[in-house]
This record gives structure tokens, C-alpha cells and sequence, in this order.
């Protein structure tokens, strides 16, 4: 199937949530969006409000679609957890963490890169899988049970995670992969 | 002994080590190295690089005393971490965990407030211990083997922690108290 047809028909599949709050790593977020978005996959930014401004850590500013209280994971096909300290402030909050819990219990793909993986911890998601993320997270996946290994990208099932800013090209492209594997 | 007695006494003592790097919560830095001013106790800013200019979260500007690799914990009294996203920067520096690791196992006075207690569970330095931090922060430290508790301060023998900026006067007077307790 040429590209253009594939992107017509990832048109027609449930939107991918993007769980994001304030400090988010900038190319963290916008990277994956710009990709999925050429892929003809939609996407929905969900955040503790709707219709918020939010600031990365290097400025770049988004709107937010949809507060948490509003959505549930029946309403998209996969969730994508950018890093930053948005996870940080995200794990504090018991409905987000509900949201991304009932994802990973789905087994719908979920894409975590950086800080992401602490709301997975958070959401006593990560036992037992293999995974990575930004070094300063490390101890803390190992202490709840999850299997850290150093690489540009982790596959475990549906679980996808990734440790930096340099890692975008690997981890978009495995993500995406997925969502065209569930066509 | 009254207070200028009391300061007096306390300014021949070894200083307190306070490690610190980018985006530190300004009030967990700047209010406690106030209150020790005060009570006549000399600190250091302990960072990656000695001379360097660290901003906080607020936009507070400090410059480090000493570069990590030329302290040793035998050379102060005590250890000082503030919260803010500086601790989850410092946990990846082996140096800096190091450093703080070997205050624990002296049982020298540690204070950490907000985040801070990442750094504690990279030195291995929380299992058993009562301790509180910020909420983002107990799912880790109850991973890592704490006893978390939602208090404005928490002593357990050397070590104190505390919650956030609003509880800095408690968590201040029990670090002042036990530097004074060991005059």
C-alpha cells in the first residue's frame, strides 16, 4: 500500500491520547505529533484541564483537547507519555493515572520516552517488563520491578519506551508501527 | 545561652554541604541557607562544577563553592538537599551520589525537603527509614523500602525530610536543632 493510502486509512482509527502538564520536554512532544500526524493518525492532548496553555521546558507552547475528567482509554487506540518533568507532576494525579493504567491493562500500545516511564511506575505497570528511560528514572523502574536495559528503543509487547531526545526517530518509528500493525 | 552566644559558638564548626544544580525549588535553597546565616552556621553550594551560575525554578540565581570532585563528605557537618527537579539532575552524577551516601553512613545530619529524597534513594540510603517527601516522590521511596508518612517533617536519628515549601520552617528548626544538639 503506497503512503498516501495508508495515511487515508489510519484516518479512520480512534485518536492516540498525549498525557501532558507544563516542563514537558519540548521535541519529546512535538516530534512524535508531527509524526503521527504524517502517518494520517489523530491525536488528542489531555491534560489535568482542557483548553490549557502549557509551556515546555524550552518554551514551546500547546493547548490542551481535553481534561482527564472528560476522557476514558474506550476513546483511543494507544497513549503516548512524553518526558520532561510533565510525568512528575502528572503521577500526582490519581484520575491520570487511572487513564493510563486501564491502557497498559488493555494491552493498547503505549509509548513512553524519557520521564515518561514514572507515571508507568505510578500506574504499577511495569513489573516484570523489559524497558528504558532517562538515567535519573532508572532506579526507580528497577525497584518496581522492571527490567532496564540501555537502548534507543524497548519493545515488550505492547509497552514502548525510549530514554532520549536523540531517540525520537527510533522510538516514532516503532510506535507507529504499531498503530499500522492493529489496522 | 542566649543567641549571639549560641551563633558565635556555632561559626567554629565545619560547614554544611548543600548540593545543588539547575532548576532547584528557590525557597527550599534560599530559606534554609537564610535560617543557618542566622543561627551562625557557614555552608557550602556543592555542584558539578565549582563557579557556576544555577538558576532556579523561579528564577533565583545562586553560584556554586565547590565542584564535586574536590569535597569529601569529612569535610562538613551536615548535608542539605533542596527540592525542585535539581535533585533528579544530581542522582545521575555517581560522584554526588557517592558524597551523599557517605553522610548517611556517618550518621551525620541530612536534610532533604520536596524532591530531594531522590537522591536518597540513588545512594541506597532510605530502606526502613521514616521518612516524607513530595507526593510525586513516596511511590519511589515506598519502592525503595521507606515508611513514607504525610507529615511536615519526618526525623528518623540523623535524617529529616519534609514535604514542600510551606513546611520549611519545621523542617528548618529540627536541622538547626540537630546542629546544635551536636556542638
Amino acid at each position: 500500500m503506497n503512503t498516501a493510502r495508508k495515511a487515508e486509512k489510519n484516518r479512520n482509527h480512534k485518536p492516540v491520547a498525549v498525557v501532558v502538564a507544563d516542563d514537558f520536554e519540548d521535541s519529546e512532544l512535538l516530534v512524535p505529533l508531527e509524526r503521527l500526524e504524517g502517518a494520517g493518525f489523530s491525536y488528542e492532548l489531555v491534560g489535568v484541564e482542557s483548553g490549557k496553555t502549557l509551556t515546555g521546558k524550552k518554551g514551546q507552547q500547546v493547548v490542551t483537547d481535553k481534561a482527564i475528567d472528560e476522557v476514558a482509554s474506550g476513546d483511543y487506540r494507544a497513549l503516548l507519555i512524553p518526558g520532561g518533568y510533565s510525568p512528575d507532576q502528572l503521577r500526582t494525579n490519581e484520575k491520570m493515572v487511572s487513564f493510563v493504567r486501564d491502557f497498559c491493562d488493555a494491552d493498547k500500545p503505549v509509548a513512553a520516552i524519557c520521564h515518561g516511564p514514572q507515571l508507568l511506575i505510578e500506574a504499577e505497570a511495569v513489573k516484570g517488563k523489559n524497558m528504558t528511560s532517562w538515567l535519573s528514572v532508572k532506579t526507580d523502574l528497577v525497584n518496581a520491578g522492571a527490567l532496564w536495559v540501555d537502548k534507543a528503543v524497548v519493545e515488550d509487547g505492547s509497552l514502548i519506551t525510549s530514554r532520549k531526545p536523540d531517540d525520537l526517530e527510533a522510538f516514532c518509528s516503532v510506535l507507529i508501527a504499531q498503530l499500522e500493525s492493529v489496522n
